[in-house]
C-alpha cells in the first residue's frame, strides 16, 4: 500500500526537504501532504508536482487529528513548543514523528507509550542537532569498539557565507536566525579541559578562541557554545578530560563582535528610551563616556584600546554604526537595535551562497599511543533558497523518513540519531547525496 | 496620655534606633514595645532600660492585630517585603508607620485610605535611602527657591571602614550586607550626562569611577548606582542635564573588584560543580584557561593583562584568594563562594569602627553665572555594635517617630522625607545627634 507522510511546517528551511520527499515519492509511489499557514508559498516550492497542499492550523484539535490519522508517518518542521503536541497525537493514531527539534522533558515521557505501541518518536535529526550527532558517534563508536579510550572531543559547526559570495570584512552573513546570532552565548559557557571544569563568562568568550584549518577552506575560529556538559550523557563520555563544542566564524569576527558585548549593544535585558529617534551612530554613542570634543569614532577607540588603522574599526565602519542613519525601532532593546542595523548589511542576497562547516576532533588512546583523528564537511548552497542549510537540515529529516517508511530503521521509542541503526545509513546515503565526512588520522 | 510605640524588629542594625527611643521615651514618658522573634538577643540591647519585649510573628494576624491596635506609632525594621501586610493592619487600626524602606506599589496604592483616615506612612527614612533625600531635597529645594536652575546633580554615599580601624590593601570591610556588596551593579546602569542618555553594562561599571575628595577624610572613588533616573521624578529634577548616583569605596578598590567581575567569580546564575571540595585556588583556577606548566597567579595576570608587582596582585593574595584553602560551601554559586571567602577577610572585628561618608554635588546657574555646591557628611562608628551605619540608619527614623509623636510633622498620606516639613526639623536634631553636613560654594 502506498505510504502517506503529512509534513507540517513548510518555511524558510524546508526547501531541500520538500524537493526530497518530492523525489521519493514518485521513486516509491508515495502520497505527500504539506500542511502550512501559508498555502501560496509552499505551491511556489512545489511547482507543478503532484502533491496534496493544505492550510493546517496545529492548534484546530479536528484537523490535526484529521491528518495525522490519515498519515503513515509525520514530520514536524514547527517550533519545538509545538512537538509535544503533535507527538500526543501521532502516540494517540501510532503514527511515527520525525524532528530536527531537541528532546523535551515532555517528549522524553512518552517514551515508555511509544515503545508500548511500536512507533517511533526521532527528534534531533537536522544540523545541529542531527548531522553532529550522526558524524560524531559514528566515531567515537568506532574507536571504542576497537578497543581506544577517548581522551578528547571538540566539535565545531558554523553556517558561513561560501567564499564566492564572502564580499565583506567580516567575512560573515546572516544565515541562520539573526537573533540567535546576536544573543548567541549569553549566560555563561561551562566545558571540560583536562579534567578540569572550565566557565568561561559572556564578556571573555569571543576573546577566547580555538584555530582550526579545513583544507581546501583556510582557517576558522571556534568559540564556546554554553551546552558542552551535556553531551557527556548523550554521547555517554563521563570521565572524558576534554569535552568542547564551539560555534565557527573565519578569523577576527569574534574580535570584532567583542567590541559589541563589551560596549554593551547585545543586551536584551531593556528598552532604550528614544530607540525609535535614534540613529545608529547615537545608539552607539549611548554606551561611550560623554566628552563634547571627541567624536564617536574616537571615543570607541579610547575606550576599548584599539588602533585606528584596527581592521576592527574597518569592520565597524563597513557596518555603517558610526552613521547618521535613523534605527526607526518603537521601544526596543540594544540587542534588537543592533540585529536591526546588522540586517543591512549581513543579509544573503538571492545569488548569495551561504557554506555549513563542521568540524570534529578526537583524540584517544589505543595500544598505549595517543591518535588524533578529524571529521569534517564543508556544504555549500546553490543559491539564497537552496541554502546549505536547507540541505544539511532537510536531508538527514528526509533521509531518515524513507529509512523508517521502508523499515530499515525498525526502532520504537523517543530515540536521537546516535545509534548505529540510524547513523549508518542515513550517512551512507548523505554521501550518495553530496555530504560527505573527511577524515584525517595523525599520532597526537 | 503616654504614647505607645511598638517597633518591630531589632537586628543588627537597630542598636541606635533603640538606644535613642529609650531615651526619649525617659524624657517624654512613652512606652515602647520591642516585638522580635528573637527576645533574648533584644534583652541584651535594652539592658535594664524599662521596656516591654515581646517574642513577635509578623505572620501571626491575631498578635499582629493585637499590637498595631494597642499602640500610636509602628516602626518597621522588617525586611520590606513585609510591609504592605504591617501597613494594611496600620490603616485598619489608624496608626502611624515609620520605615527605612522603598515605597512600593502595594504601599504607594494605600496613600488615598491613608489620607482619609489621617494617618502617615512614612518611608525611606533611613540612611540610603533616608538621610540622602533629607539632605539633597534641602539643598535643591534652596537652590530653585532663590531662583536657581539644576544643572548637574551627583549624588554618591559609601559604607566604609574607619580611617583609624583600615589595616588592609582594599581599605574596605563589609559593614552592609555581604551579599548585596558582591552583587552590586549586575544588570544595566543607566544615568545621564549632558543631556545624554548613558548606559554601562555590569563588565564595565567598575572602571568607569569618579576620583571625590573629603577634606579631613582623602580621596575616595565612585561608581554608578543602578538606579539613578528614578531621581528625575522623586527629586522633580526632569530636563536636568546630569544625573548621576553611585557609591563611594577608596581609590583602587574597583579596579580590583573588576577582576573578579571579568573572571566571572561574582555570577550568581549557576551552581558550580564540585564546590564543596573546591579550594579557594581551583575557584579561580575554573576561570583561567588550561595551561599545565603555569600557576594560577601567572594565569590570571596574563588572562587580565596586570604586571606582577600591580597592586591589584597585592590585593588578591591579601584576600588568600590563591590559596588551597576548602571553600567548604555545598551546590554554591561563584557569587556564594567568592562572599565566603571574602567574609574571612573583610568582616569588621568588635573593636574596628565603620565609616558611613555622603557627598552630593550641586551644579546651578543663577544671575547668569554657574555655581558648584557640595555637600558632605561622615559618620564614624563607635565600635562595631554601635555603627556609623545604625547610627545614620536608626536616628533619622527615631527622630521622625519623636516629630510625628510631638506632632511636629503633622502630614497624612505615604510620603517620604522630601519635604520641608519632615527634612528641616530632621536635619536639626541629626545635627545636635552628631550628624552634620558640610557645604562648600564655589563658581562652577
Amino acid at each position: 500500500m502506498s505510504k502517506k507522510i503529512f509534513l507540517i511546517g513548510a518555511g524558510r528551511s524546508a526547501s531541500t526537504l520538500v524537493k526530497y520527499l518530492l523525489e521519493q515519492s514518485i521513486e516509491l509511489g508515495w502520497q505527500l501532504t504539506i500542511g502550512d499557514q501559508d498555502t501560496e508559498m509552499v505551491k511556489t516550492k512545489v511547482g507543478s508536482a503532484k502533491v496534496n497542499i493544505i492550510k493546517f492550523d496545529v492548534n484546530n484539535e479536528n484537523q490535526r487529528e484529521k491528518e495525522v490519522q490519515d498519515s503513515d508517518l509525520v514530520i514536524s518542521m514547527l517550533p519545538a513548543r509545538f512537538h509535544p503536541l503533535v507527538a500526543t497525537t501521532c502516540l494517540k493514531h501510532k503514527k511515527h514523528l520525525v524532528t530536527a527539534s531537541y528532546v523535551s522533558p515532555e517528549i522524553k515521557a512518552m517514551e515508555e507509550e511509544a515503545k508500548k505501541n511500536g512507533i517511533l518518536l526521532l527528534n534531533e535529526i537536522g544540523l545541529d542537532p542531527g548531522l553532529d550527532h550522526l558524524s560524531a558517534m559514528k566515531e567515537i563508536d568506532e574507536i571504542r569498539n576497537t578497543g581506544g579510550k577517548m581522551l578528547n572531543f571538540e566539535s565545531f559547526t558554523g553556517g558561513l557565507v561560501a567564499p564566492e559570495s564572502d564580499n565583506n570584512p567580516w567575512h560573515y552573513k546572516f544565515t541562520w536566525n539573526p537573533r540567535n546570532v546576536v544573543l548567541a552565548g549569553q549566560g555563561i559557557v561551562k566545558f571540560i579541559q583536562e579534567g578540569k571544569l572550565k566557565y568561561i563568562p559572556y564578556h571573555r568568550l569571543f576573546r577566547r578562541t580555538e584555530i582550526i584549518e579545513i583544507q581546501g577552506y583556510g582557517r576558522f575560529e571556534g568559540y564556546a557554545n554554553r551546552d558542552s556538559l551535556k553531551y557527556l550523557d548523550v554521547y555517554n563520555l563521563r570521565g572524558i578530560p576534554t569535552i568542547y563544542r564551539g560555534t565557527l566564524r573565519r578569523p577576527g569576527f569574534s574580535r570584532a563582535w567583542d567590541i559589541f558585548v563589551k560596549l554593551g549593544a547585545t543586551d536584551d535585558s531593556y528598552i532604550m528610551e528614544g530607540s525609535e529617534d535614534m540613529t545608529h551612530r547615537d545608539f552607539i554613542n549611548s554606551f561611550l563616556t560623554y566628552n563634547p570634543h571627541d567624536s564617536v569614532e574616537l571615543k570607541l577607540m579610547h575606550y576599548l584600546h584599539l588602533d585606528q588603522d584596527s581592521p576592527i574599526i574597518e569592520k565597524l565602519e563597513w557596518l555603517g554604526i558610526f552613521e547618521n542613519t535613523k534605527v526607526g525601532l518603537k521601544n526596543a532593546t540594544p540587542a534588537q537595535i543592533l540585529q536591526h542595523i546588522l540586517e543591512k548589511k549581513w543579509t544573503l542576497e538571492s545569488e548569495d551562497k551561504d557554506m555549513i562547516v563542521m568540524w570534529h576532533q578526537f583524540i584517544y588512546e589505543k595500544d598505549g599511543k595517543k591518535h588524533r583523528k578529524t571529521s569534517s564537511v564543508v556544504v555549500i548552497g546553490d543559491d539564497s533558497v537552496n541554502t546549505a542549510m536547507a540541505k544539511t537540515v532537510g536531508l538527514p529529516l528526509g533521509i531518515a523518513t524513507k529509512l523508517i517508511l521502508t523499515e530499515k530503521i525498525k526502532l520504537s521509542g523517543v530515540h536521537i540519531p546516535i545509534t548505529p541503526e540510524i547513523y549508518n545509513p542515513v550517512l551512507k546515503e548523505l554521501s550518495r547525496n553530496g555530504i560527505t565526512f573527511k577524515h584525517n588520522l595523525n599520532p597526537a
